[in-house]
């Protein structure tokens, strides 16, 4: 798996035509970019322009990946963040198990750049979707699971692939009342596993999955997960997993400690792997993630012994273009290039181009408004900060801000472009 | 102009890895992909997708054109709304002046596929910005226009175009208390003018812009708009204008029929070319587009005698891939593939793979929620609809959803696809 994904690392090509980049006369590997000598505090790149700061993501990386392997659990970073199969190349090089991902789509492009195992946490419904499915799952080198939570999906899977004389390995999803998808109680679990018995040999059944974010405290959530730990001791009691051991898995970004802490109380040891699914950590944001790390690091005992937790690595950084009134700086920057949906994006660091170096930004800076191209930033009247001037924006939800860069400059603590990631959405 | 677009609608190649798509087993132009015979509702596309109706984008295409034809002005649809450079050619060959931009990086997209007017409605801001704009203003062929509102804007751009021996055209930008960019003074005015004073011959005022949309009430809309007119005619009685005739321009997606009206009624003749901008009416919506068309059709009496008015050209079509509870359907589509700034999508038509068409959906059907990769949709118990089924979703603000689409699917009447368009965000 590593080397064709450094052959991806290798081989992918960026476009002239990207937003947030720097002068390119023709298409270049992200080598070739990095060889050119950009600088973004140079202006070498064309803003709004999404940055990431390459040794703070290594550093979450490490972060993340050393606290599952505290708990001697798998991690299966969720893709459908980033969608960048250069980042997900980082990630299993440094210990993932395999990546989440949530569509077909989505596992046609991890497949494509070198990805040999999945975990599709949801669904797989449709014709085309399943059809893009069971080309790669002829592969006897892809690994891949996706969920299972009616009956009647069930069955739909079991036509598709034992037509095309294939088997699809499921996970059997556990929902709670008023969430999202995932079997609600028994009667529900019931149909699912008589439909997985009429499909005995072609729809293998190899575990549960559940996701715990739909819900919003956390004794809710810890029932939920003993719910699904009690449900997986139940199924393998019963000889219902065609592997061995079972999968159980969960964990969004915001609540993977409580996850590690409940699974591990679950005292499966070898019978169960357990595969944790965090997204957001490997940029993290200054959002709600940022507040759940904080509660993290708070009460999880491996997270306190860990002394360190994670920091944000990406930035949209952005020209103020326009100082109408004393109060008010609009940017360059809007909700085509910037997250809006849990909190709008903060300023951090203001940098004049020619100056020395970026400094903080006053505590009183705030984004009041996003239009699609522009924001509005709250100044005082005699802040020193005028047209021209450069300011990095901190994020809140990190999927729904790379899914607007088709690349992501990455730079060194110099503000030197050292690589390219281009993402697939 | 219309030779070099020919050729893009040609040479544009779709890779193998979008989303919304059917089956590619390599690159191919659309006019390949239009040979293939695939069919959304015989589900030869991975859902979710999004569709645009080509009859349904051809009428809004001839309406607009029609409207502004009838006022004797000139459109330039904004093109930030798609980014898609084939629809860009559909409004240039139906016979739009020129197409208006948000940003340096989207003019270089227009630029790159023929498209030879171009109004940037915004700020020029930042070194490789105004480099950008600097090597396609060295074309003789190419006509650019950007905003100035602030003088060390003017300034910075008579630096950097004075030393590259060019020259930048410009209009003014007129804003208002609590709005945008855009002088709000005479005061401010005073500023902008004495330092495309001191750049005389390298920044040329050819006219005035505004943005109305900043503006809810029609009333402060039209005095806003009078008072841009009585400054174009003010700045040309002073000779300031180095263009003639000279330029003004306004009017969003929301607002044109009032622009309209009230640029009409200035009375300029000859002396102005009057330049107007929406941008969503090519695929229009069901949200707060529809809302203003709605009030358009009332009001406006062009409007009014032409008989009809815009339709929504834009479906999302997505899977039902989960009923866990009776009232709820979790839906395979969520916020990354359709907007939700201004109204969540609304459920338009259903479609059973297998049967005779699609019909409308029950009105009773709302989605109430949507998450990274769900929509939720509310259904009541007693309602035929399962697993599997496709429902098509009208949607709110067509800018916010087609930024997340790589390509989108054009179909015909029998939802053959007939074309695919490529977006550059």
């Amino acid at each position: 798996m590593g080397e064709e994904l450094k052959q991806v690392r290798t081989h992918e090509v960026i476009g002239t035509l990207n937003k947030g980049i720097g002068r390119l006369e023709q298409e270049a590997t992200a080598e070739q970019i990095a060889g050119r000598g950009w600088n973004l505090l140079r202006e070498d790149l064309s803003l709004p322009a999404a940055v990431l700061y390459g040794d703070k993501m290594e550093h979450n990386l490490r972060w993340m990946q050393g606290f599952i392997n505290r708990y001697e659990m798998k991690l299966a970073p969720h893709g459908k963040t980033t969608m960048a199969p250069k980042l997900f190349d980082m990630q299993l090089e440094g210990g993932a198990w395999g990546i989440t991902l949530a569509t077909a789509h989505q596992v046609q492009v991890a497949y494509a750049h070198g990805v040999r195992r999945v975990l599709m946490a949801n669904q797989l419904v449709g014709k085309r979707n399943m059809e893009i499915v069971a080309e790669m799952v002829a592969d006897p080198e892809f690994e891949f699971y996706c969920v299972v939570d009616s009956a009647l999906n069930v069955d739909q899977l079991a036509t598709h692939f034992r037509e095309r004389g294939l088997r699809l390995k499921v996970l059997v999803e556990l929902g709670v009342p008023g969430g999202r998808c995932g079997v609600r109680d028994d009667s529900q679990l019931k149909d699912v596993l008589d439909a997985l018995d009429r499909s005995r040999g072609v729809v293998d059944l190899c575990g549960a999955e559940l996701y715990e974010g739909v819900l919003k405290d956390e004794e809710s959530i810890r029932s939920f997960l003993r719910r699904a730990c009690e449900l997986t001791r139940h199924l393998m009691t019963e000889g219902r997993f065609a592997r061995t051991p079972a999968l159980i898995s969960g964990a969004g970004s915001a609540w993977y400690d409580v996850v590690a802490e409940e699974f591990a109380a679950a005292g499966f040891g070898d019978a169960v792997e357990i595969v944790l699914r965090p997204g957001c950590y490997l940029t993290h944001d200054v959002g709600n993630y940022e507040t759940q790390q904080q509660r993290i690091l708070k009460s999880n005992p491996i997270a306190r012994e860990m002394r360190s937790g994670l920091v944000p690595a990406l930035h949209i950084w952005a020209y103020v273009q326009s100082i109408p009134e004393p109060e008010l700086a609009v940017m360059g920057m809007g909700r085509r290039d910037a997250a809006f949906d849990s909190g709008l994006p903060k300023p951090a660091v203001h940098y004049r181009p020619g100056s020395a170096s970026p400094q903080n930004v006053p505590a009183h800076w705030e984004t009041t408004k996003l239009m699609d191209q522009h924001g509005y930033l709250k100044i005082a009247p005699a802040d020193d900060v005028r047209v021209g001037d450069m300011i990095g924006f901190d994020i809140s939800h990190p999927c729904l801000t790379f899914d607007k860069w088709r690349v992501l400059a990455v730079v060194d603590d110099k503000f030197d472009v050292v690589d390219v990631v281009k993402t697939y959405f």
